[in-house]
């Protein structure tokens, strides 16, 4: 009831659309309803959910959330100069419950699940827990 | 152990206080001890969970938030000019998790729970799945 | 199932780290498979999961924070003045799940688990709520 799945992020700042990674687990688990949990193990990445229907809004967001978290600040200490990034990860999250109900994801029609990729490219570990429910 | 609600949104931005709505939910079910999942199938609102006791304190959210993500950015290339609510609701999160204990959620004494809107005014659903403890 | 523990943060703003506590707490329950809820249940502090390394992160991270959210606005109305830590609590959230795997808190090699305090110092309530997968 634990998944693992490795994504390659390809750029620097990034989304990743997995939410048919994360609805293959939950099928093959073979579960009806439950709660799961999405996580990446890494402090530079998170998990998010947003509109995967128009890649604009992608856009807009890593944009504006760069614009607000640039990439340098002058007090910055940390010397892997990626601080923005961890900044990133702690607000999105690494880790995201998802109700799980008749077998399937309950998403809304416009929402898909990201993994953010905010130091890479790189290979991330993604990772799905279920929590069934008793019958 | 699936609840769902709707929720009329009174305006383009506000919160809205659900902590009875949820609070009933769990009476409802019955339950004693376990985790709930409060979430909203929308990408342009969320859940968030702030106090409910100085009405002040909602104003001064949204209006910071609104300061840092304003409406419009001249980079946007989202169509429908609402980037700034798919923002907001992937840094609030359109799904948290509750502990429900001795029967009732569990929630500090200022604790309240908001559904945001932020592309308004609509009417939202409000999903809440409950998943109790082994006695 | 459930745990309290009470922490003393040390300034107004700081990140205290309580991975070991969570984890004492996990292996005191004695479950091998599951999910657990950590969650601080106030409106002014928060749980959030960053590097543990390098104290050099936590410095920024709040720096940056501090600089997008200043401790003062001109529209503040809130009359206590802490809005800009009620604004940080509920980015950060107040209650995040995590994975525990083999008997263990499922986290990578550089996350730790941060108690946030955004308008102390206080003693905070640090609630850890444990349910396990069906064997």
């Amino acid at each position: 009831m634990i998944f693992e799945h490795s994504v390659r992020t390809p750029s620097a700042q990034a989304f990743v659309d997995v939410t048919n990674l994360v609805r293959s687990s939950v099928r093959q688990a073979g579960i009806k309803e439950g709660h799961i949990l999405v996580a990446t193990p890494h402090t530079t990445a998170a998990v998010t959910v947003n509109e995967n229907a128009d890649p604009d809004v992608v856009h807009d967001l890593l944009k504006r959330f760069n614009k607000v978290f640039p990439e340098h600040e002058n007090f910055d200490r940390h010397g892997e100069g990626n601080s923005h990034a961890h900044m990133k990860s702690s607000l999105f999250g690494a880790c995201h419950p998802f109700i799980v109900h008749e077998g399937d994801l309950l998403l809304g029609t416009w929402q898909g699940i990201y993994l953010c990729e905010f130091d890479g490219p790189r290979t991330r570990r993604l990772i799905i827990s279920i929590l069934a429910r008793d019958p």
